[in-house]
């Protein structure tokens, strides 16, 4: 099958739009047909000068660019695997997934040379034949994009069928090795559809502007469907507020994708102000709940914004949940939702023998549909481990209520059971760190004769500040059941460990604990 | 694979409006549960009581119903193949499409039980085994629809896989005997997505009104996704000017499929004023091109009416373009474009070698995507005979503009090439037509030993009006070149021959001049 390939969508973008402007990034500027010649030179190039067939990986290392999104659409032309980096990792986890994903060809900017030289350097044996310099700046004894794009041939690329893999994204760390996410043409098709159906204003006169690192799964629907639609993607190195403004002025952006944090930031710039959001029409939100004094100084600088927030992870492609413009503004405890299962997902709160709960009831979040994996590369147990019952088990706790709205509570993994309840580790954090002298918190559970688990705290004080672990103790008492109050508080200096991906890694936090034990819940 | 099928929108649409109004007929309410328990018995019924396994047919001979309704559900949720058969048939044509698609049962009603006694009586032998009368009233002695349901177990249907076939919709009589076109539910589904792409304002506040007759492609668009996306799907047993404005006032529908000759009837009709239609927010016609002084009105009585003109066909389940909202307000040379390709159709024009021709050249218009039929039932040449190089043939011939807009020129079949150049009939037509004194016209193509073929129109006259051949020579001769004018006219005192669809069936008005010569375009 080669209906669900991302040909039938770039191809009719670039017949109708030939001359329009399909990217901008910084002073670059490509029309769709001149982004298309690039783009297959690329798949040409890629074959011929690389030697990557449609099923071998390439992998990047790279700040945004339009040479990102070149390689990107490269991929799913049918020019290999595309194995995008996430640029936090340390060499040692660099090193790993390089290994395990066999990439053999490797595309880096200047900014990461120096990390990918030291990621080499981890190992001997390798799996990297060729690295290729992006940009037209560098050493002249590396091997450039731009001359490798010169001499290749901008041919019409064959067309992949539905089930190629077309993108290998790493995932994890904070629950062991990272682990490769497989997604097809298919899968990714598919996500588009939904996620277009959930955000139906995209359009030929949408302007896309990408902010989120591209090797990230929630910039990969901007990334396809932009061009897809006729609108324009304009690309910026990375997060910067000042620039993120300048650009959506510039280019009357009309659409983008933030994380609250990024739009507390841009909101509280001394450059910003409401008029340079004006061209805005949509803003997509994820990764946490929008506190909600930020979402009423958006909405009243810019009250005709549509905004959604996005419920997935890269196992899905990426999305499962869409909060609607409308329900941002019903308001209340609608904003503590992920929202609803898009057109084309199924949900089902299942407990941990696989049953479906009740209504209101939480349990693990379950969800199906055509958008997800098909494994995690080189790992069977772990896939069988998630894909059960045909159902993938996304490891967060939540419920859903009568309206089909999802609310997450915790990771399923950081979910305390202590004397038969279930405490939410998240809403112990959240009584904690209320509190005035605290900094950072992490609930943990912790090996107990009596209730077999028992509430932990792990608290860092802001500098210079004190209380005790009875006073913190107490105050939470005010806000969460006593079951749920931490039995014991250990304090702590250096900030709490985190992940590639800025979570806190508790499995750390735990391991000292649990030595000589396995938790039921592991 | 079981992404694309109608369980993952049906469920999730059933999961979440439990107690809300799914379908109205007349004095029949149902919410979204009492309508799944229903379509669920009708599953469990038709496996059951009647032995009709997924890969079965059964017929349904019909008006607009509910009952109608929940047999195309039952049929998408895995209890077979539903071959809706056209009301205008005649007894003759339906005995073959019976025998043809092997249905052994045949849900009918009232109105229709007689004409199915008659297409029964046409042979002795015959695969039906049981027909089953729909509606409560009705010979005691018969099988009826609610004792069915009745005695069946509101079981949740088994998944079907997505290559599954689930509807067997008969087409063609202007070209031979009528073909069966086989539909998956992965053809219907992804027919689903582009359609909803292309009107990405069905949601649960849509209501729709279906006036269109259910057994035609065009209904089962509507038929499907209403449910899915949590509207509301009122039903009117068929067009009926009066009765369509007072359902749109009662249940402000928001959303309806007309051709242009139900619009412009309606808009006549002296119970119509604007305020009747306010609640409709958006309509799809087609069939025809819209009248430039019907369009005018419509959008006087109503200008906030989004209007959507499709094209497709039974082949294509069905839509292949869209003409939009923003279109139609442009006006002018957009009105005669039947839109540009949704969102998964790629469209290309073929010259008869096959060959992509310019843009702007008139050629056969040729259409891909995942929304194609499988094959024509039992009919092995016939689809190869469409589906070539990867292309269907849709038989109308057309051009793309420079903005991938289409225009239909005429059906390739009707085409007359003499002395080397193409004669597109329907503009001839067009240019006799206008003559005061015509009523009808065809022009076809008739065997000639100098040019190949002669442009040849067959007339019918206003009763009591005369004119000669010569004086409408004359006549089209002011507005089409010489070439294109009628070398002979014939006078014609019966109407035009009629297919069941209502197209003139200019196969048998050429046949008396081909009788001893085959025609090169066949």
């Amino acid at each position: 099958m080669k209906e669900l390939i991302y040909h039938r969508h770039f191809i009719p973008a670039l017949q109708r739009h030939k001359t329009k402007p399909a990217v901008v990034d910084g002073t670059y500027e490509a029309t769709f047909e001149q982004h298309a010649d690039r783009v297959y030179r690329l798949v040409h190039a890629l074959k011929h000068q690389c030697g990557v067939s449609k099923s071998d990986r390439f992998a990047v290392l790279a700040r945004n660019s339009h040479e990102y999104l070149e390689l990107f659409h490269a991929a799913f032309l049918g020019g290999g695997i595309i194995n995008p980096l996430n640029l936090r990792l340390s060499p040692k986890e660099l090193n790993y997934i390089i290994q395990d994903s066999g990439a053999e060809i490797v595309f880096v900017d200047k900014h990461f040379a120096p990390l990918l030289a030291l990621a080499l350097s981890e190992s001997e044996r390798f799996p990297i034949r060729k690295s290729i310099l992006i940009g037209e700046e560098g050493d002249p004894s590396e091997f450039h994009y731009e001359d490798m794009i010169r001499a290749a041939s901008p041919i019409l690329p064959s067309e992949p069928e539905e089930e190629d893999p077309v993108v290998l994204m790493y995932t994890g760390g904070t629950t062991g090795l990272p682990k490769g996410v497989v997604l097809t043409q298919r899968a990714k098709m598919l996500n588009q559809y939904h996620g277009r159906l959930a955000r139906p204003k995209m359009n030929d006169t949408t302007v896309s502007l990408i902010q989120t690192p591209m090797f990230h799964v929630a910039s990969t629907g901007a990334l396809l469907s932009t061009y897809a639609v006729g609108g324009t993607t304009v690309i910026i190195p990375g997060f910067e507020p000042r620039l993120v403004m300048n650009e959506i002025e510039r280019h009357q952006v009309t659409s983008t994708t933030m994380v609250p944090t990024m739009i507390g930031m841009m909101m509280a710039h001394p450059d910003f102000s409401p008029q340079r959001l004006r061209s805005l029409e949509q803003m997509t939100y994820g990764a946490s709940p929008m506190p909600g004094a930020l979402l009423g100084k958006l909405l009243a600088a810019s009250p005709e914004l549509e905004l959604f927030q996005g419920y997935g992870m890269t196992e899905s492609s990426a999305s499962l949940t869409s909060l609607s413009p409308e329900d941002h503004r019903k308001g209340g405890a609608y904003l503590r939702s992920v929202g609803r299962p898009v057109i084309g997902v199924e949900l089902s709160i299942r407990d941990k023998d696989g049953q479906e709960v009740a209504t209101g009831d939480i349990g693990e979040v379950c969800a199906r549909g055509g958008n997800f994996m098909t494994e995690y590369w080189n790992k069977r147990e772990a896939t069988q481990e998630v894909f059960r019952n045909g159902w993938y088990h996304t490891g967060d706790a939540g419920y859903l209520d009568e309206d089909g709205y999802l609310f997450l509570v915790d990771r399923v993994k950081d979910m305390i059971v202590t004397g038969g309840e279930n405490v939410y580790s998240t809403e112990v954090e959240n009584a904690i760190a209320s509190h005035p002298a605290v900094r950072q918190v992490a609930v943990i559970g912790i090996p107990d004769e009596v209730w077999g688990e028992a509430v932990h705290a792990i608290v860092v004080l802001v500098e210079g500040a004190s209380v005790s672990g009875e006073d913190l103790m107490e105050h939470a008492r005010e806000s969460v059941a006593g079951y749920k109050v931490p039995k014991s508080i250990a304090f702590r200096n250096e900030p709490l460990p985190l992940s590639g991906a800025m979570k806190v890694l508790k499995r750390d936090l735990r391991a000292p604990y649990w030595q000589d034990q396995e938790r039921s819940i592991s």
